[in-house]
């Protein structure tokens, strides 16, 4: 008799706030790294989820994950983040920048937009002028890049793990 | 002008020893979550990926990080892992089981093999009944599972995070 029995699904473990953590991406290359992060968002218990342009969800990849928040789709995303910003929301940029800091020494504000890259051009200029900071993971080895949504996926760890409750 | 300017692929972080952490899986469902998990993990530094079945590594996923690693493909997993086992390598299985540990109270052993479960399927009974240790990322809202390269890649972060060089 194995000493591990599984169960999946089993406890959620609950907030006693919502989390004020907010997901912003712009039109990303690949309709499967937006489905991807929003079933990882979804998990994570993120309640607001910003996409751009052209973005079609596959509820296949994303599990229905839209449907368990406030899933937006804008034409660009500077506007949203400056009105975001202007209503107290710190920006931070998950992008290998001259200034960025390693992840591993960044505390979260509990409120904030957590903005990802495009898979190619990564953050764009007119977006990565108004950030408050940008966080970078440490990468160890070749590729020498993560994929855009498991990077995404890295860093709502990291930040569930500084906010659990 | 930006106080971010863009520095893609850095400096990629150093480590005094190889990582001594090996990733297996069973055979998969998806082909694409083994190639995004052997992304990550050659960006995190791993060194010895084993795999299972009928593999079909897509390199444009992947990006060639089965070429910076020792990947190996067998026909189960249990028999390896024993070996393993046997040569010191504690065995962590990521799975919700009655005794999983949350991943973050988990205090990683540097030397260790992080086991991965089949997409739907989980880790299979014969596999969970060998290992020293299961561990679980919590989930705090529906869709409740991640999918299972999100998973891996959380964990990969985790194990990084307490070994950065």
């Amino acid at each position: 008799m194995s000493e591990f029995v599984h169960q999946r699904h089993k406890q959620v473990t609950s907030l006693r706030e919502p989390r004020e953590l907010i997901i912003a991406c712009p039109e990303m290359q690949s309709h499967i790294n937006v489905s991807r992060m929003v079933r990882a968002a979804a998990c994570c218990g993120v309640t607001r989820f910003i996409a751009c342009g052209n973005v079609k969800i596959d509820s296949k990849i994303s599990r229905g994950g839209e449907q368990q928040m406030s899933f937006e789709v804008r034409r660009s995303l500077r506007p949203v983040l400056q009105k975001l910003q202007r209503a107290g929301y710190p920006l931070i940029g998950l992008e290998q920048t001259t200034n960025s800091q390693n992840i591993h020494q960044f505390r979260f504000p509990a409120k904030c937009v957590l903005i990802i890259g495009h898979e190619r051009k990564g953050i764009i200029d007119d977006v990565l002028e108004i950030l408050d900071q940008t966080i970078e993971i440490p990468v160890w080895g070749e590729p020498f890049s993560y994929n855009a949504a498991t990077a995404a996926s890295m860093a709502l760890y990291e930040y569930c793990r500084q906010f659990p409750n």
